[in-house]
């Protein structure tokens, strides 16, 4: 079979605010090949993945996607290595491709899964796979006080593990970033799991950094995520050498494998954070899983959208045990809850499966989609090159 | 004085051939502050980086770059960096954004230098430039004959550099690639600067780059460029371990600083190849000419577009004296010639000299640029949220 179509639905809130909730759109894809279809999804900035797909080329090394995915074989692993291998070198120069590939990537194993009656970590080699402890990620609080109820409410929901971030960490005195730490620890209980995103605050301040390791290591924290950009990997492994018990968490922008692979052996991150919705689906997300897994560096997934990514990501690690932990959409905003029909929900134990049905296991939602669609329209010369796709 | 407008004007030549020619379309930035004017230039893609411009914020770290940019304030070398900082953070998920910046970057420096009344190179610090050596880029030819044909061709336009790249290398026999190093040679004549691209084709086997470098030696390449994935620093490493003469070069696709700093760090490459349209702009472009400087790397601009971009490709590294080579657009498409009504032509000597003349020197052709625009229209809910404007 070879791919007909791929399909791109833009979804959004009717207001998107201003805060780190990377709930509020989604751009999700369908595929399909021989009458069956995949679903994938595109992680941010919905409008500029879709004309990526579109674009008129600017040369042989800088094509749209399209022209390279529609009418490829798909009837192997081996052949969707094989097209985003295409992908990468016919789309080299186009910078938004690998975000635009990762969705359709994602959902090229959806449709694999579903033709061969497999769930999808079955084709990545997983024989068995292993629950995983979701973490509740929210903001830090305007206040410690807030900080301190957010943390707690998330317990009160049944959660074991939380992570705080961005907000006012970083940005005010050493005293107050101190009094939000004590108050995360104090609302998620002694014995939960305490997890800390700096959103990138210090840049390339190692030492700005630092000054909060104490406070971290007080409150026990398990890792410090993202506290320099993301290609600093000198700041990180400054800090790693400096950072005692805790451990330095990356990689989420990672828009191929190797820049995990790099974060991983000079960044020194002892968790590797990895989205699959922009580091070119899932494939490269298994290779990376590997690789961390080798070098005793834990794989966690990184999803701050739908259900639908949050299946896709749990695949590449679903077969490591000892990788436990996992970033769980806490409290999306609605359009991302009401695209699919199912949904991952922690048992009773608070723990989080990865389905045991064919291809990523979500049965996605028409009716939830249509609510939120954002009809684009893209013409040159008066032509039009995109337009939005009758859902 | 503030950011009042930034307007992009895409160009391209009628019909845009799968062939490895980046001259064939252009993104032009101008940004105005006022009453003043300064013009810039994106890499690649010209519609995906509008897009990225315009689209709706996705959340608070990903923001459409028009918002983080217009009304900025914009009175010293200070603000730029500052304008860049708040695009890294504010528009971090955006991938495309590092594109879409280069070219506002390259045009605030511009707009600063016809402001003060200085060449943008003596804005970034330095008082003395020094003339460099074009190198005539042109791809492989079907046949050995057609290189030797070809690089006879730039010998006899002056040249005394030229860069085979694409085409056939790495794609055929060992024999084969042989055949066209030795076309090249006698092509260029004993005494020309010949380098080699490779444009990525061995992915990341060390080996098959490896085989290659024996027939390189025989006849004295200075660089071989991207035998590999960008990102595949590792192999890059190998291969310099075992290059001997033949020094490794890459870099081009480097859209943030650190990338640059990692492909020298780690990569191990002896030329380190910048494109101002990509990597950010002209400062972090200076930055990493600056670090490459300090560790005995040489720096080269990455230029395949207009005299605009060349202008500022060239800004970063004018001061410093050894770094002496510069991709130069030897056979540029016409819609980059017309864009501009100056341009840079080799003095008798065959050396580019850097204008002496406020901001990057170049005076844009309204008239020439008029005839390739493509006009954009980009639209979401049936309400434009992108017209072209008029020139």
């Amino acid at each position: 079979m070879s791919i007909e179509a791929v399909d791109f639905f833009y979804l959004s809130m009717p207001k998107v605010e201003d805060i780190g909730d990377g709930s509020q759109d989604a751009l999700v894809v369908r595929v399909t090949a021989d009458g069956v279809e995949g679903w994938g999804e595109c992680e941010a900035s919905p409008l500029v993945s879709i004309a990526a797909f579109v674009t008129p080329m600017s040369h042989g090394a800088c094509k749209p996607v399209r022209d390279v995915v529609l009418g490829r074989a798909i009837e192997s692993a081996y052949d969707i290595a094989a097209i985003h291998a295409a992908v990468e070198m016919e789309c080299m120069d186009l910078l938004q491709a690998a975000h635009t590939f990762s969705g359709i990537e994602m959902a090229l194993w959806d449709l694999l899964g579903r033709k061969l009656n497999a769930p999808v970590y079955e084709l990545l080699g997983y024989t068995k796979v292993y629950p995983k402890l979701p973490y509740a990620s929210q903001l830090f609080g305007d206040t410690p006080q807030e900080t301190l109820l957010g943390c707690r409410k998330a317990r009160d929901s049944g959660y074991r593990a939380v992570k705080c971030g961005w907000g006012p960490f970083g940005r005010c005195t050493l005293e107050l970033d101190r009094d939000h730490l004590q108050a995360a620890r104090e609302g998620i209980g002694p014995d939960g799991t305490l997890l800390i995103d700096a959103g990138q605050i210090f840049r390339e301040d190692v030492d700005a950094a630092a000054r909060r390791i104490e406070f971290l290591e007080e409150v026990n924290t398990v890792w410090l995520e993202e506290p320099f950009l993301g290609g600093a990997y000198e700041a990180y492994a400054a800090l790693a050498a400096k950072s005692g018990n805790v451990k330095l968490a990356g990689g989420e922008a990672s828009h191929n494998f190797h820049m995990a692979q790099q974060l991983i052996d000079y960044g020194r991150v002892g968790f590797i954070q990895i989205d699959c919705g922009r580091i070119g689906g899932i494939a490269p997300a298994k290779r990376a899983a590997d690789y961390a897994a080798a070098r005793g560096v834990t794989y966690v997934n990184h999803t701050f959208t739908s259900h639908l990514a949050l299946c896709a990501s749990l695949q590449p690690y679903a077969g490591l045990e000892s990788h436990r932990i996992c970033e769980y959409p806490f409290a999306p905003k609605q359009v991302a809850w009401d695209m699919s029909e199912t949904h991952l929900t922690p048992d009773s134990n608070g723990l989080v499966h990865v389905p045991a049905a064919p291809g990523l296991g979500i049965t996605m939602s028409v009716t939830g989609m249509r609510k939120y669609m954002v009809e684009v329209e893209i013409s040159t010369h008066g032509k039009v090159l995109y337009r939005s796709p009758v859902l």
